[in-house]
């Protein structure tokens, strides 16, 4: 069985279990706390250098992570990552703008506000992050307005990858109300067969 | 032929270069400035909407963007990028954790101390992104002392994702010093065939 090392409110855990979920594969979900007890002891430094989750176990002993490349690893072969050499590249363009110019932003804003408080000492950040997190999605609506799905006509790892933290930033005081093409996109998402809320 | 959109001194874009020098692939250079006359122009803006190098034009009218793409998208079929599902996994991994847990320290440090200043405003980000910065040299010291390259056994785009900000750290006030492993592989990557220098 496949090993799923999560935190449960993670968006970058939920790209995971949303991508399983339409692929039909079963998988245990294992809850690791943030910190010296979780995600940064030995025990789980052993599996996961980086020291963070989502951390997904492929058979025993056999550790991946970074989330987008955990999608990339069981996506292969699907329709969430076309063979398509160029489709593929739009593809990987989408999911490593989530990484830099998305998450640092939408994410963390809601980690900090809804979950973990802002770490001491990095209150200036914050309209840096919120600025950054309104440009992504500003972005993101231009590009929808063109298209139905990030990367193209088709859904994909990229939608996934980018609808796990857009969909839930409000937890992090975006509003979202003046994004009409990323918010018809979300609708979208949420019709695709298999889909599952994050907090299922 | 190719297009290559960039700046001269951006490790990002010489990530692209390196891999072409290694595939013997022709392209051109052309210089971008920073900002509104620039990557922020609506004449650049329509060619890639994030408003960044490097962007590749891959044939007339064809644009893509994100280096780590651009890396997957050339590598795809050489031994640059495994096909096996696990190394390629491996590969993957290594280039998302750089552009979430390496770039936004090193480079941007880099960025800032030695060719653009410190954005007005921001200089409370300092003592985080030189602290993370050494945390992902630690982790990547960590690492090569188990493997010759980060993703295995075999010089991958991980490598050159890694080693593009890694070798130019100290521009950024990071002391390698400490990491052996970490500039013994710098010292492997240099002999690699078709190595091309930044400055190059």
């Amino acid at each position: 069985v496949i090993n799923l090392y999560e935190m449960a409110v993670s968006g970058n855990c939920y790209k995971i279990r949303l991508l399983l979920h339409h692929l039909g594969v079963t998988y245990r979900r294992i809850e690791v706390e943030p910190g010296n007890s979780g995600t940064r002891s030995p025990d789980f430094l052993a599996k996961n250098p980086i020291g963070k989750v989502p951390t997904i176990e492929l058979e025993p002993g056999v550790f991946l992570a970074e989330s987008n490349a955990i999608l990339c690893y069981f996506a292969e072969g699907t329709p969430y990552l076309p063979a398509d050499r160029l489709e593929r590249a739009r593809v990987m363009q989408w999911l490593f703008y989530e990484q830099y110019s998305h998450e640092p932003y939408i994410a963390v804003m809601r980690a900090w506000k809804r979950y973990f408080g802002i770490p001491a000492g990095r209150e200036g950040e914050v309209p840096m992050r919120m600025e950054k997190g309104y440009e992504a999605l500003a972005t993101m609506d231009r590009e929808l307005a063109t298209r139905p799905f990030m990367a193209g006509e088709q859904y994909t790892i990229a939608d996934i990858a980018l609808y796990a933290y857009t969909h839930v930033a409000g937890e992090g005081d975006f509003d979202l109300q003046p994004y009409a093409h990323l918010r018809a996109w979300l609708d979208r998402v949420v019709t695709q067969q298999g889909h599952v809320a994050i907090n299922a």
